[in-house]
């Protein structure tokens, strides 16, 4: 196995290293000669997964482990509801837009009544970067531009142009001549800012350099929690002045989705409302089917016309009947099981017992998040407020050997990534936070 | 409902126009009010589908179709054991690749196992777009140019970049600047050529183009039975010049397999083998999953080795557990079921049936195809040859509405395409060929 491998992924596996019983080291093996070098496992000692069911998942050895991180099956592994209305669907039809079929119209009124009502069309795809990748098109159709501005770490998928928009994927990864990158919106390291003027103000400079250079702005486009840039919710409305500069320079303004979307920020259905903007158009994929593949691009119906009517669109899988019975059962599961108010509501006591920890332990910097996703900074202390990156690591790893999973985000590989699932309950919550306060005092 | 939309693809419906319930009716305009203007339906009336089974998709009002087109659902609607595999897996779990699993393991053991093997990596994502896009952003790091061949009415998908070398998606989707057009590889166009010697030529000539503009050539990528050109299968062999032309550039050659691939061909499991050549690239999709979305990008160790240790791949449901228990199953009921020989014996009992109805009807110019996947070419009358779109469009929908179910490809839009599923029956293809009989002779 080469050496050369880029590990600038946050909690990747390191070839060669860790302690792997013989079996799944073998498996390692198998996996690279078979699937190649672009792969990445998770955690010094992976995973070797084979059942999940509600919050828990299960290895090879029958070891149950608490899943605080994986937010596609959102609403827990196999959930009864969505496992129900695959089996069904499956064995009727699983047919494509070119013929017509009512779930999808069904599915997709449903989904547009959560949405602001300028936000009248959705069309649908298969993965978080076709979506995005999606709107790149529409955008460039719609404002004759092709300039895009993002955050510094940010993460909004991997084709070949959404890539290209996609800073934490690493600097063997290009980005495009016509994106530029900003500062991420962070209270806890600009403390003495304003961060919505802030944030505005990169924004116009953004735009000015791309005008300078000759490129016209077509998007802003920002994952309206900033996962990746290590999960930054407050304060809520600072968004307004970023979105109001791409548009009286011509662009428009996204809201990726993909990750903060469907109830998980518990005040909200949607990240982007905390911030009382309305976008020009919403990405959604990720926790959208639990798992089935499906994903889409929100628009207004004026952004989209042109395109619409120049550019055909057709995803071959983007709209089958089957992902959308999916869809339409997370999304009934989320109304009638109250998941959005669970987020919050559980959402309310984890921050409390976070903010706990936070003063239980100096390396604790900083505790935030929304509903069921939070960011924990972790600091050498909490005076000097340096990153602590290799103490990241090891909690997340040591909670992994504790049978709890979270991982890494953030541009100095330090904020611990916590995302349950909807379902979370008060007595999982606790179970967490016990572990993760082990963890810390570990240090 | 606006009256400038394009109507470029073969086969669509015009708003407007047609002979709809006002059910049916109703259902276009609401269609239109959710999902915007860039969808296209097919047929001068639509059809409004429930459910699949085998051979046949059944309407609203229960009426049956012979499908004869569809390849995704290339065993059949519902096949049993794929439905199977899905309703067991998809109550068990739907990891992805950052944990072990062992499913997409022996799923990749198998398919490699269909390939030469020099063809040693497989990586996964869900759409063939995704496929397409991959191999592009490898080939581009592998050989460091950016230059793309492709055929003049070819389709590789809809993401920005490969959008950008779909000339079949219209003149309002712009080629890229890097990307240059070939004729196809039309034995019936071109009699008195000899259409390998032809081809290579103008795969050379691009190269020499794109090397005149300063763009160094990344890759020629060609379905390889060209069926969005016009199913152009014969003679066997003739790629092999214009596969030599691009290594010698410098540019690596990607065989879309998304249409032909996965035992259509019947002689052979995929399309690239009746030319004696071992791409460097293979690209799947379509009836990978008979359904559930997958794609797949097979690829030479040696040329992804740079791109896999830089630039790291994930593709959140690309294969997940669910897909590749369908994929698994795919493969399995093609060996066990031998559908590979029924696509040999069935295909050649349909290629004896179309070459006769040739001989009685003067508007069919050329009869081609291999296995199951047949053009057969709409003409005014075999000696003057010229292109018969409008005879083309009608005899489709006499078809359809006789419940038969084809489509058209073709640079002039007058070729019938003709797709069976891979279960396909000798009775099939009877009640097929009587009903085309029927479309060819009200003509």
């Amino acid at each position: 196995m080469s050496k050369k491998i880029d590990l600038s992924m946050p909690n990747a596996f390191v070839p060669g290293q860790g302690n792997l019983s013989s079996e799944d080291d073998a498996m390692v093996a198998r996996r690279y000669r078979l699937l190649g070098p672009a792969y990445r496992l998770m955690y010094e000692n992976p995973l070797h997964l084979v059942r999940g069911e509600g919050v828990w998942l299960y290895d090879v050895n029958g070891r149950p482990y608490l899943d605080v991180y994986n937010n596609v099956t959102s609403l827990g592994h196999c959930h009864p509801r969505v496992v129900e209305a695959i089996r069904e669907q499956v064995g009727i039809l699983a047919t494509n837009t070119r013929y017509l079929h009512s779930l999808i119209l069904d599915y997709a009124e449903r989904l547009l009544a959560t949405f602001p009502s300028a936000l009248g069309h959705v069309m649908f795809a298969c993965t978080g970067s076709e979506a995005n990748d999606l709107a790149y098109r529409i955008a460039k159709f719609h404002t004759g531009g092709t300039g895009v501005i993002v955050t510094d770490m940010s993460y909004h998928g991997i084709s070949d142009t959404v890539s290209q928009f996609s800073p934490s994927l690493g600097k063997s990864v290009n980005l495009g001549v016509h994106v530029r990158t900003v500062p991420s919106p962070h209270a806890y390291h600009y403390p003495h800012c304003d961060i919505g003027a802030k944030f505005t103000a990169d924004v116009k400079s953004a735009i000015d350099d791309l005008l300078r250079h000759g490129i016209k702005p077509a998007m802003l486009i920002v994952d309206s929690l900033f996962t990746s840039d290590g999960v930054l919710a407050d304060p809520g409305g600072f968004l307004k002045g970023a979105v109001d500069a791409i548009r009286a320079a011509g662009g428009i303004f996204v809201a990726d989705e993909v990750q903060p979307g469907f109830a998980r920020t518990g005040d909200f259905m949607w990240g982007f409302q905390r911030h009382g903007v309305e976008p020009d158009m919403v990405t959604l994929g990720k926790p959208m089917g639990n798992g089935q593949p499906i994903s889409a691009t929100v628009i207004r119906p004026e952004i989209l016309q042109e395109f619409g009517e120049n550019a055909r669109y057709f995803n071959t899988f983007g709209g089958n009947a089957v992902s959308c019975a999916a869809a339409f059962a997370v999304l009934q599961a989320i109304q009638d099981e109250k998941l959005q108010e669970n987020a919050r509501v559980v959402g309310a006591h984890m921050a409390e017992g976070l903010s706990k920890l936070k003063a239980r332990h100096d390396i604790v910097g900083d505790v935030r998040g929304a509903g069921l996703i939070f960011g924990l900074e972790i600091v050498t202390d909490q005076t000097s407020a340096k990153a602590g990156r290799e103490a990241t690591t090891r909690v997340v790893n040591r909670m992994r050997d504790d049978g709890v999973l979270i991982s890494v985000c953030g541009k100095g590989y330090n904020v611990l990534k916590i995302r349950p699932p909807l379902v979370f309950s008060r007595e999982n919550a606790d179970m967490f936070l016990a572990a993760l306060d082990r963890a810390l005092a570990a240090e």
